[in-house]
């Protein structure tokens, strides 16, 4: 199962068998269910959350009291708070499986002495952290620039399967729209 | 002058005094003059750009036609599009001097050679990139939840340097609020 992780590596960088062994050897896995939480705000991030299966998300509490989502991810995809993560200081971020989910974790030390054995995955996690931060970049821009109708259309057509997987509200806040826009959207009036 | 450099990447990874000079071989040096673009839109964004003295900024045209600041950058801080930088696609971004600057910059093939020769360098990119996608995902949170009053005071809390080198209306596009608001909060007004 955790295969994929390594799959996901030699994408970027080379791995040999004994080396991906060792990579393995530092990560935990859990099974969780919809609606656990990995991190809440007031929290220190400790870890590191690779997704094998299923479907999490970061949100916040907005000054409305509304949940609103920051980021998702699916297989493949990495998710933490890489701010409370570097500083260890209290995160401003809750993380939630919206799926029953796979994950295997790594936490602040055991990824330094893996690190500090396999160099070679510096690169690995810059090449994440400089798609994530890229696709930040746009995001930011998005929000500026685009309707709620043109994001959605955006989204869609960048991220189809989201759609279908992701409870609307969750969505909406994502895409930073009511949830009546979205019905309207989901509907075909829009 | 290129030292500047160094001793920003000492603070993050041992760098011995040979490896210094192999590093500063592969970065240019310009002297810019204020509202300079290094980037814009629909080019491709070839180079990553270091500040040794000056100030900078990322910015957007929004929807209104009007320039958007997404981001800036002082000395020692690093601004490029990662996104097109990775993926070679053209980019959605300019990247403009807003004081007369001193930058030293290094292109995408030039980056790749050093990063072969001195993969430990590996690590510091890595950092740098862990430290701005942690921003970019609290500046998200910020635009969700604080009030237009709340994000100038905790704008210039945490930067009170920016608030005096940099000019009023571009600060109001950045902290998305309309230079009306942003002359009202400078009189003392809110």
């Amino acid at each position: 199962m955790n295969s994929v992780l390594i799959t996901h590596i030699r994408k970027s960088i080379d791995l040999n068998d004994s080396e991906a062994e060792i990579v393995l050897s530092y990560f935990d896995h859990q099974t969780i269910k919809k609606k656990t939480l990995l991190l809440e705000e007031g929290q220190i991030c400790n870890k590191q959350y690779f997704i094998i299966k299923g479907c999490l998300r970061s949100y916040i509490i907005n000054n409305k009291g509304n949940e609103q989502t920051l980021q998702f991810g699916i297989e493949s995809w990495w998710i933490t708070d890489y701010m409370s993560f570097q500083s260890q200081n209290t995160s401003h971020f809750f993380i939630q499986a919206i799926e029953n989910s796979d994950v295997i974790s790594i936490n602040k030390t055991e990824l330094e002495e893996l690190l500090a054995r396999l160099p070679k995955l510096e690169r690995y996690f810059k090449l994440i952290l400089q798609k994530s931060f890229g696709a930040a970049q746009l995001r930011i821009k998005y929000l500026f620039t685009m309707t709620a109708e043109e994001r959605f259309h955006h989204f869609r057509d960048s991220f189809p399967e989201f759609v279908q997987r992701v409870p609307q509200y969750m969505l909406a806040s994502y895409l930073d729209f009511s949830p009546e826009f979205m019905s309207k959207i989901r509907a075909g009036k829009m």
